[in-house]
């Protein structure tokens, strides 16, 4: 690595960027990328740090650079944006090599390709942990097209995409692979591939928006924090039934050999990278029926209220701490 | 520290960032700002870490973030693009606190204020180095608009803005304050916020664009380094006569005190993010009386060719080495 120079470095990864594209019209290696956007813009930045979000025992580059894209992207998701630019600060430690590198960007790209996404730009330097910063541009034909956080309304029907507790499950798989779980490979498989690779529900979060969500939110901290911030934003208060959530095939059989609560790991797992939106009651079936068409399915698993704060009720009563991930805590 | 949790520093940071304005429709909190960019945006991400690009021991934090945002809006200078929103992922390591990210953050907000900078989302993590990776979208009528490094064109005239080996001077005396350099507090002081506070040259940046320059850098790794990326982009070679260099005032004193060349120091010194211009040479006076409108002197050293390669022409005969920074080498 000594011997390795930026430069040489930088020239194989721009061999693997687009020059340009329908909206891109300079890629990277000018002073800067240059874009004709077209309607309205959304743009979110989400990083990747190594000890706090990723292990390199647990994952291999590749999938360390597809996880940095796809949790910056599954804020587009969230906003019902379509994919458009996204721009890579790679923070190299010492004992990354060139090929290392490459193997990163390679995941990273194999997933820009599969979502429409042109990487378009970026930075390298020298950094004690490995590090990815990756800003993402979507697009929408004007700015009331995106859906944010702040549009939910009391009696609005909450509802997430696919399934929960996933990611929380594979995580607590990589950590102790000595735990005696009853499952099938397959399944454990498909959990690991959760937290390891998580997919940006790009294509949902766009029929959700179309479909009449007044809100919309991704869940990287875990349903209950990102339920609390969707609620606060649209001064409303929220209820949800826990016994409605659709738990990740597996979840209950690794959190009893984990000695974990499977709705604790649904409710404040994170990282699950689900959609949880708020639409008008009238609205729900037309949406589900969408999402169907999609092969995603949509659980409608509480409502927003006048009220304030976010309750999760349990099934046998009581209520569920509903706090999510807390990045610097 | 440990007790101090990401959502309550957030939001102190959100009370000092802009909720909209003009092209900013919603600023950070939500999965996205929304913009609406108009015509065409140029984008850039810039990187500065501790150990690498600065130390805390000579930098304030103020200086870190106000640096961090100036190297990203350098970039945007030298497309003659006009600055529009900022986008800033803030690596935090154990040891500052929650004031410390304020301090540096009210730096950037400073420049950004100072430049019409919209700060419109980020991300927060934990870090081993204090870390600030900035991407900045500048805009301009149409993709045309913006000055690229590859327009150049043999016999257009290479020119910089203002004085070069500043930043290299004042890094000089930041690491070795014992040197018996013989100058004026004033000049020293001027040295070293050069290096410690650069100000990115938009203004000069959108004056060379309409002035009619070709090819456009700025200069962050050195000369050298950066006069052979225009050139190469440009598909020209370049000469440049070292005796017309713009030097710093104070560099020769600082050169003489720590036994280097001041020419190699204005030549491979880098970080003076001034602005490396190519013109055609009969625009060249019309750019210089409009820079001089803007106090921003215009200086011609040298000129493109229709050869390969950078030669830097020593005064009393022989070549300096053009080269520039590496990050990684």
């Amino acid at each position: 690595m000594a011997s390795m120079g930026e430069f040489e470095l930088l020239a194989r990864i721009r061999e693997r960027l687009p020059a340009a594209g329908e909206r891109l019209r300079l890629g990277s290696g000018d002073d800067a990328a240059i874009a004709v956007p077209g309607g309205a813009t959304a743009t979110s930045v989400d990083a990747v740090v190594e000890g706090v979000h990723f292990t390199r025992e647990h994952a291999e580059l590749s999938q360390i650079g597809h996880k940095a894209l796809a949790t910056a992207l599954s804020d587009l998701a969230a906003m019902g944006a379509e994919p458009g630019e996204a721009y890579v600060f790679l923070g190299v430690p010492a004992d990354l090599d060139e090929d290392g590198c490459l193997e990163l960007l390679d995941g990273l790209l194999a997933l820009a390709t599969e979502t429409g996404t042109a990487v378009a730009g970026g930075d390298l330097a020298r950094a004690a942990a490995l590090t990815v910063v990756t800003t993402v541009v979507g697009h929408g034909p004007g700015p009331e097209s995106f859906v944010t956080r702040a549009g939910g309304r009391p009696d609005d029907v909450l509802a997430v995409t696919g399934s929960l507790g996933a990611a929380a499950a594979g995580l607590a798989l990589l950590e102790a692979p000595e735990l005696g779980v009853q499952l099938s490979a397959s399944t454990k498989g498909a959990l690991c591939a959760r937290q390891l690779e998580p997919m940006p529900r790009l294509a949902a979060g766009r029929a959700l928006g179309s479909a009449g969500a007044t809100a919309m939110i991704d869940l990287s901290d875990g349903l209950g924090g990102d339920l609390g911030h969707m609620a606060a934003a649209s001064g409303c208060g929220a209820v949800v039934e826990a016994a409605s959530l659709p738990l990740a095939d597996g979840l209950e059989a690794v959190a009893r050999a984990a000695d974990r609560d499977p709705l604790e790991l649904a409710v404040a797992g994170g990282e699950d990278y689900e959609l949880l939106a708020a639409l008008p009651a009238e609205r729900f079936g037309d949406a589900k029926a969408t999402l169907a068409r999609l092969d995603v399915t949509l659980t409608r698993i509480g409502e927003l209220t006048a009220g304030e704060g976010v309750e999760v009720r349990r099934p046998a009563g009581g209520r569920l701490e509903a706090t999510g991930f807390d990045q610097l805590g």
